[in-house]
């Protein structure tokens, strides 16, 4: 999507080979405008499949799944992290390692909020190693839900998420995948 | 907000006079249309204010702050919970004391997202004992912006948030206010 990839390349920050700041409007500063345009470059990527639920997970992924959301017409649910009082005992859950933070992460649903009929498009900000991803996925496919396909605003293609993923034949939409990055050169793109 | 209220009154749970359950269109899953209308109706409330720029906190406030900044056409700021990677040091920093959770956060937005000239308006999804949007206002305030105003999506008018952030001379536009309620006779609302 060249919106975005035009915004990354405008305001995003290369800190390394691995880490890209976009702070300042993915993930801390939030363009509502263009996630907008986001969910609709989902929606005609996904023109034609029966999607009525969005799963993302807390905290940078919920602003763009919502959004989505309004283009698709359809309810959102964010994946919590750790045990809170409010959330019912009843909940699928699982492990995901953070490699971001270096922790691992309790992520959950409400049992309340997935059912078997369910037909998934999974929404998050970034994808990298992939295990953030998995983890929706496990939590969607204990509830006995179809993960109709993933969409990813920024993928880092150069880590094994994407590609891991895909190979289990899930469908993953990724609207800017980085082939490389350093701080002198800038960002290569996927084409 | 009638259209609020009756959510509340048919998907809402009361679980004690403390504790009301919105997990289903509020704060686990989330109904894109409804946080359109309520971002439509802050924007009704705040006509005529100049507001360029929309905080809250994460997760839950996310999502309605996100669609009220598509309204008012504006970026949106979420403050951040902890230390993370990715955030500057340069960060405006407080402390915010839990009720729900029972522990101490340090809440965090990188001085990079707020200006002397910024004038906000602050969304969360709650407010109670008003700890949360008192945090934030200290953010706003020490960066030398303005808050313009603040829209919560549902105060529970029976705990003393509401009272002393609007005694200290801030507008707080609630769109349900709670006066009182329990599992037996249900919800009552501030007329």
């Amino acid at each position: 999507m060249e919106l975005l990839e035009k915004r990354i390349v405008s305001d995003g920050q290369v800190k390394s080979s691995e880490i890209l700041k976009v702070d300042s409007f993915l993930n801390h500063q939030l363009d509502p405008e263009l996630f907008l345009k986001m969910g609709e470059e989902w929606k005609r990527l996904y023109e034609g499949c029966e999607i009525n639920k969005i799963v993302t997970i807390e905290a940078s992924g919920i602003a763009i799944a919502c959004m989505a959301g309004l283009i698709f017409g359809c309810p959102v649910v964010f994946a919590k992290k750790g045990k809170s009082r409010n959330v019912s005992d009843s909940c699928y859950s699982t492990i995901v390692h953070s490699f971001t933070h270096g922790y691992d992460n309790l992520i959950l649903i409400s049992k309340e909020h997935l059912f078997p009929e369910d037909k998934v498009l999974i929404i998050d900000d970034f994808m990298a190693n992939g295990a953030a991803l998995e983890g929706l996925i496990e939590l969607i496919e204990q509830a006995g839900a179809t993960v109709v396909g993933c969409g990813i605003a920024i993928e880092k293609a150069f880590q094994p998420g994407g590609d891991r993923i895909r190979s289990k034949g899930y469908r993953v939409e990724s609207l800017a995948r980085i082939a490389s990055m350093d701080p002198e050169n800038g960002i290569t793109f996927v084409r």
